[in-house]
């Protein structure tokens, strides 16, 4: 069995959703079937949308710092429940030898698999996420398209994110979120990525008619994989 | 601001309560005001109760692995998600140069503040920790009484802790353990200890008119006040 090493706490919430999906997806009667993951939670790390999209202190070093420390610690693979760190994959990639399992081409994959009519795909995600390409260009290779949310659409998710779920205030943003819900299925998409760690924390609060893509899920679902193969 | 380092694993649940239970207390309105915290997450550390009651391999080996890794990547303290562990506390602390933060002690320093009337309390834990005396003897320290229980309530509460949490079945075991919890009211108790950590995954699903100390609550609040005192 392999060891899984977690480079987390952006934020803390997101980092025990991801663990817990893991637990939960691991075929277990005792603990000793469980996986041994080791979770460098640092949430000092410095915001990732911050830097992209206004410069700053490069979170970069930080996370080459935990994906050492993991490494160091035995872990045999990297795995990430922040999706806007992924604009620094190939940063963390090249300070180690262990691999990055990558959140968006798991969830591309799970896209195919599971829902593969897909045409017009609802991003959710942070602005640093959307900005930086983060999904887009991974989306594309597999044939998907990204549709444009309006900056108003955009604003309301951060602030979901970031005035709610990271500031511990998750309930009280979720009429908001839903009406972002609502408008990006009004703008045509057939489908929904949860694509920034603390959405699937605000997804429980709303409805809506599209299938949704859980990045996190899938993320967890490639990790324990990934440690229990033979 | 310091560095906690978690022995988890025992199980996967209780490491997930026990971290949430530290991020829920810690006063931060972003990412960068939580805690630094190492989990390692290790549930192939054989099973405390078992070796305590019937031998086998002890499980210290691999709690000292733990703890050193913990140490070499950093962190400044040690907590361990599982009050049965805390039996060979004296063995980890003396393999590492740092403090281990002693669950028991916590629940006790709260009673004793929280509930400072209390006589006698009935602990809810493995046969293995009631067995090696990890409660009893710092209790009696502080002038309480743990009510010994009857051997068919301590086996149903080994069911409900490892058929039904650790096997992932924590609401099917929901019914035995209101009937445990009413057992042990009937037997005279005036407060419950949550003293396995896997007890206050149980709790939600039960009514009780007795005060409860939820161990693992007392553990992430020590924790957290360790790590952000100045």
């Amino acid at each position: 069995m392999k060891i899984i090493g977690i480079i987390g706490g952006m934020g803390p919430a997101a980092t025990i959703d991801l663990y817990k999906k893991m637990v939960d997806q691991t075929p277990a009667e005792k603990d000793q079937d469980h996986i041994h993951v080791i979770i460098d939670s640092y949430p000092q790390i410095e915001d990732r949308t911050g830097y992209i999209l206004h410069g700053g202190i490069n979170p970069a070093a930080r996370l080459i710092e935990s994906a050492k420390r993991l490494e160091s610690a035995g872990a045999d693979a990297l795995i990430m429940p922040c999706n806007t760190a992924h604009y620094f994959a190939k940063d963390i990639e090249s300070a180690v030898k262990i691999p990055l399992i990558h959140i968006v081409r798991c969830s591309a994959e799970a896209i195919k698999n599971k829902y593969p009519e897909t045409k017009k795909i609802g991003l959710i995600a942070t602005t640093g996420t959307i900005k930086a390409g983060v999904y887009g260009n991974i989306l594309k290779e597999y044939g998907f398209e990204t549709i444009d949310l309006p900056e108003k659409i955009e604003n309301n998710i951060m602030d979901c994110i970031y005035k709610g779920v990271k500031a511990g205030k998750t309930e009280e943003y979720s009429i908001l979120f839903q009406q972002c819900v609502d408008e990006i299925t009004d703008l045509g998409a057939d489908l929904l990525i949860e694509g920034c760690t603390e959405i699937p924390l605000l997804m429980p609060y709303v409805k809506t008619k599209l299938p949704a893509i859980d990045a996190t899920y899938e993320l967890a679902s490639a990790a324990v994989k990934f440690a229990l193969d033979k």
